[in-house]
């Protein structure tokens, strides 16, 4: 996708820029490599809070303001649950992401452009959250944990939001970051998300931890559920509860309960209480196709998902002439 | 353990107040329960800051001093790098410590109750963690992951209290916590871990994430394989790597490689880049022999391991006689 232009950017860079580059140049291993300032300046980019050019104009199409100021473990929503003894009942969405196979990287990188390459794919992955209104929970090595969902959106909005949010990283990391890994030699990199709903009377928000060893967090069972979901996706795969089919409305049939893939009747439910007749079903959730139903997605001659942007002309490409324009002078000058 | 008897005590006061204890009653699920205040009550002493004080002599042995002014994600020795752009090569011991089983408490009990519990079980392996020096980087729902090591303690000193946190903290949760959970019915309940180590060539500090939406961080091969140790232990069981191995100065071998649990070859190495000859194994940790030949814990007449108090007089038995005291108004009064 287009919009993720200036994340591979950086991880192109990154890997470009690797030691092992000039292993074989027989200048040994530390020898002629990225300067200090090469990487400083990868990793500004790679840092760089608000979201980059190439995201902007999709973002402007989803028009959800972004919340950068954000703090991890503390929804704005609830803050005032900080280091408090109360607790508060609310719905939340929970939503876990993850990279997998990202410990391949350390068989051919070395440990900073593993860092560049990993800030830049978690850079990545919580700028789509923020577009989708997302909050951003927790970061977890190549994972996010992020809540959809508080005082001011509707249910059926914030799973609206989680699934989109999570459809589109996953689609980034499916096909962009996976085809470039791939060209590199590096295999096996791939997501597998899962989300859950809790209603209010299953979800109570409160502080756990103590002094600033702590964060604002949720207990529910379906908070739990949606890690454990995360478990059972397949490669690239989201994994959706019950609750989370109840509150999407939209045409067609995402849903798919989990046992149909793994034909292991075992499956179908991720919980059970039995003496309350509970039955918590899993499903797959088929994330290419609800895309292609997305008002913000468009598809191309090879019934592939392109992100709809107003310009023909990617927005990218004056920004990406600058650096050019200043080093080859062309026929125009700033004087 | 009768240090961790404090965070029993507020466990046991949860369960007892839960409301399933009243559905027989016939009053309904939500009616007389425990009240607002009595929620508030327990929930603080679930949150306290301090260390309990039947942990407190036990503490005391151990003889290191305790920094409750951490907070998540910023490891003080580190801290300088947060949203800067620069990193730096620092030695690290990395613990992931994992409580299994918990969602099943949401079979029994109400989520106030499991609220509480969760508070509880995590205080306890938060102030486990600091006592032997620990540096708590993350809460992850029921688990923590712990940095051990700094800038002014020795990495064979960080890899000692390491273990020996992970080691106590084990003890608990499969002796006292599951003993208890036992006898409310509730099964499965229990803990894994995993620990490495990375020298400083193979760590690099770095604040990951964008504006406050980040945390100061390792990239690391050994953070990630800790992380991964953790799923291959056993129920109960401690995986670590081999430097960690490495470092530790102590008589007594508690070390075997996971293969010789697993009977499967595959098992010995957790990591193999074959052509710069890099393989890396994993061991379990005999955490129950280790811990008897630690200075602060001594042996029954059952062999079962129990920590070292300077008193006979439990320490707490003061303390928990002054609510007493103060209902039943015995001989002394404080007129």
């Amino acid at each position: 996708m287009n919009i993720y232009k200036d994340y591979m950017d950086v991880i192109k860079e990154a890997v470009n820029s690797d030691s092992s580059n000039f292993i074989n140049e027989g200048l040994g291993r530390s020898a002629v490599h990225r300067s200090k300032e090469q990487f400083s300046n990868i990793y500004l980019r790679a840092s760089q809070k608000d979201i980059a050019p190439s995201l902007m104009n999709f973002s402007s199409k989803i028009g959800t303001a972004i919340n950068y100021e954000q703090q991890l473990g503390l929804h704005p929503d609830f803050g005032h649950l900080k280091n408090s003894n109360s607790t508060e009942e609310h719905y939340i969405a929970s939503a876990f992401i993850d990279i997998k196979g990202s410990t391949n990287l350390f068989k051919k990188f070395d440990k900073e452009t593993i860092f560049l390459i990993t800030n830049a794919i978690q850079r990545a992955g919580i700028h789509t959250a923020l577009i989708f209104g997302g909050y951003i929970h927790r970061l977890q090595g190549d994972g996010i944990f992020v809540y959809f969902g508080g005082k001011n959106i509707s249910k059926d909005k914030a799973v609206l939001q989680a699934l989109q949010a999570v459809s589109v990283y996953t689609h980034f990391v499916k096909n962009d970051l996976k085809e470039y890994f791939n060209s590199q030699g590096i295999e096996n990199i791939s997501i597998r998300s899962g989300i859950d709903l809790g209603y209010s009377n299953d979800v109570l928000w409160g502080n756990a931890g103590i002094g600033e060893i702590s964060e604002v967090t949720t207990c529910s069972l379906h908070t739990s559920l949606a890690s454990k979901m995360q478990s059972n996706a397949e490669t690239n795969g989201i994994v959706v509860g019950d609750y989370i089919k109840n509150e999407l409305n939209s045409e067609g049939d995402f849903f798919k309960p989990v046992c149909h893939r793994t034909e292991n009747e075992n499956d179908r439910y991720i919980y059970r209480i039995d003496d309350r007749n509970f039955r918590y079903t899993q499903y797959d959730f088929n994330w290419s196709q609800f895309l292609k139903k997305q008002p913000f997605i468009a598809t191309d001659q090879f019934g592939n998902s392109i992100p709809k942007t107003d310009n023909i002309l990617n927005p990218l490409s004056v920004a990406s002439l600058k650096p050019i324009a200043e080093v080859s002078k062309p026929y125009y000058t700033y004087d």
